[in-house]
């Protein structure tokens, strides 16, 4: 690592209780309108200015009614003020009923919140097909907006969750211009999560004053290497995104790729989205441990993380970990069909420090050593391809029962 | 259906007790020699003359030892023999010795039955890494072949199986030439199944005489409709391939694209490994149901193809026909991540005979009906993409607590 690199990790500071609402004139809230059971299913976040915004949407052919009206609000002018979430309902595959729906939520969540129509996103999570309750939906945008101002991050936290177990946050500080800026981010994930940023919901906010095109370029960056590098179950939801508001108010120059500290905001964005890309890995459905893959000495980073998705994307690999079995065969077997140009005999694998590969062969390992190391709740798999110097990291967790415990019956 | 087809189709025949050894002149034997704990491991499969061969392999960049010594022996002249296969130790990631091993073992083996080495083929699949217990194979050799010819076909079809439940053979009849021509076939499968022929055994036997070019065309051309269409967990193994000899003792006129009658052998090994696969994704590891994805009108097969591999490879479809759970919204998911460029808005999906979406939109549907429909044993889906006329057929079994449980502890 370079010295100025290490300079830039010192800055970035992870706040112990930092979340969406760290960052100055940020608030968020939720409440439980009756879409789910019992937890909350309703939240809404706020800043007190417009704020910058860039977002990231799912590949899948299939877009949910609330990204086609996101994705409108988005355009008018790349500011967003508020954003509604509701969970239980994905307004997914509901036709011109579930766009206009979306469109209705989107006014109803304006009016009341007191802002501008094309300054609100709609953002639904669950199940796909059915028509959004929409006496419900209003009655619970009245009641949500009513509350106080200061309302509580926890309950947005909860409220944007499906099959989560836990909430998912982080926020971090770093010095801009010898200013205090922030940047929090919430999000939630559980089934269906998969590359291509297909899979989850990510609100990232910040105080920080930054350029619109220089935002959206560093949240497609980021993505790529924290949010499209987490898999659950390999398949590709219909509503997911991952969004950024940038509301200015910690008052820094306008950062731009020209600022001298553009790498360390960039620095901060990827933590956050890191962290919570790995948050989401480890509440994986039915997930009792995290999985980290990284690829090294690849010929191209590309390849690296095609190789590390597929090794972490593995029902083979995911349910020996499951069963801390260092069955290092399926991981091997995953980098033979990954598709990729490798020389077999060149690949070395280890699990955490546990030589079990060597140069394509197997190497002496003590079982008990190697079990007790798959017992841990974080697993990292490193795969050396003594190829040239790129490397990528995965994540995803381990397929137990409880992964089809909770699928064999969602939506039942 | 053109009327010609109808004719081809009465004449293939499917046989009450087919199998490998039905076509004239074949021979099969299994023992256990030890490397399971108790079901037979050690299989003979034997041509009383030289049979014309062809094969597809693993396209896993890790090819095992052995494929790499059978691929060798069908390159001499194209012709084999006999063929030996152990179950339980895949002599994969073997290294130098692995080979050594593999030759050691087809020399054996073509000594003991009395043939020529390079028309002997041998075959492994179990646990990768580990060497094989050569002394064991050898007694093992000595043993199976001083057994009597007349071996049994049941023993062969138990010895090849790895965590499979059940033994997977065929057998069909058809008439050319005005001699009976027979088509048999063994297979084993469960884990590790996925497209692109990497995945399990499968050996076709035939009686038929016929060209080698011809039927190593044939080969490829019915493996790609039916062995690469099927998926259990989407792993790709370093073993597998399909293998078939075909002796001419039927004494037919040489088969070859211009006989007459090409299409009805075509539609025999057709059938003969369209049941092999079936049969292969019916017993997945911890299936209880088998799934047929049937992708219609398609702009081209490939897409028709590629699409119906997702639905029946994805772990929420295969969760929700675990539970029969009518979640439809996870199968057009599943459509709209297939990478292939349909309009959401035509799409239709149909569970057995019940319609779900019509148009990209729900149906109102009687869930106890789909509930009846969804605890067959067998259950198809129908996406019908209005966009063309190609179809493809897809093959694969539900995800179940068993897999897991079979999974998580299959090394140890």
């Amino acid at each position: 690592m370079s010295e100025s690199q290490t300079a830039i990790k010192k800055q970035v500071k992870v706040l112990e209780d930092g979340r969406v609402t760290t960052p100055k004139g940020f608030h968020a809230r939720g409440i439980h309108f009756g879409l789910k059971r019992k937890r909350k299913d309703l939240g809404w976040l706020y800043s007190e200015v417009p704020a910058d915004s860039a977002a990231v949407y799912t590949t899948n052919t299939y877009q949910a009614a609330p990204l086609v009206v996101t994705r409108e609000s988005v355009s008018v002018e790349n500011k967003i003020q508020g954003i509604l979430v509701n969970s239980g309902n994905a307004n997914a595959c509901t036709g011109e009923k579930g766009l206009q729906d979306a469109y209705q939520m989107r006014k109803e969540f304006a009016a009341h919140a007191g802002i501008q129509e094309h300054l609100a996103a709609v953002v639904s999570t669950g199940v796909i097909g059915q028509h959004l309750p929409m006496e419900k939906i209003l009655n619970g945008i009245a009641a949500l907006v009513d509350y106080e101002v200061d309302g509580n991050a926890d309950d947005f936290e909860e409220a944007i969750l499906t099959t989560d177990t836990c909430v998912k946050h982080i926020g971090v500080e770093l010095e801009i211009d010898e200013k205090k800026v922030m940047i929090g981010g919430a999000a939630k994930g559980s089934g269906m999560i998969h590359p291509n940023m297909a899979t989850m919901l990510g609100f990232i906010t910040t105080d920080a004053a930054i350029d619109h095109n220089d935002l959206s370029e560093a949240l497609k960056q980021v993505t790529n290497s924290t949010f499209n590098m987490i898999t659950v179950d390999g398949d590709t939801s219909t509503n997911d995104m991952v969004m950024v508001l940038a509301n200015g108010l910690a008052e820094n120059k306008k950062l731009t790729k020209q600022h001298k500290d553009w790498g360390l905001f960039l620095e901060g964005l990827e933590m956050v989205s890191k962290e919570l890309a790995k948050k989401i890995a480890r509440d994986g459905e039915g997930a009792t441990k995290l999985i980290e893959v990284q690829v090294k000495d690849a010929r191209d980073k590309e390849a690296a993380g095609v190789i590390a998705k597929k090794i972490v994307g593995s029902s083979l690999v995911k349910t020996a970990v499951f069963g801390a079995d260092a069955n290092w065969g399926r991981i091997i077997c995953a980098v033979g069909y990954s598709g990729q140009q490798i020389d077999p005999n060149l690949v070395s694998i280890s699990l955490g420090s546990i030589k079990v590969v060597e140069n394509g062969l197997p190497v002496p390992f003590d079982e008990d050593d190697a079990y007790n190391y798959l017992m841990n709740d974080t697993i990292k798999i490193t795969v050396d391809l003594a190829q040239g110097n790129e490397s990528a990291v995965a994540w995803g967790c381990d397929l137990s029962y409880d992964y089809v415990r909770i699928n064999a019956s969602y939506r039942t």
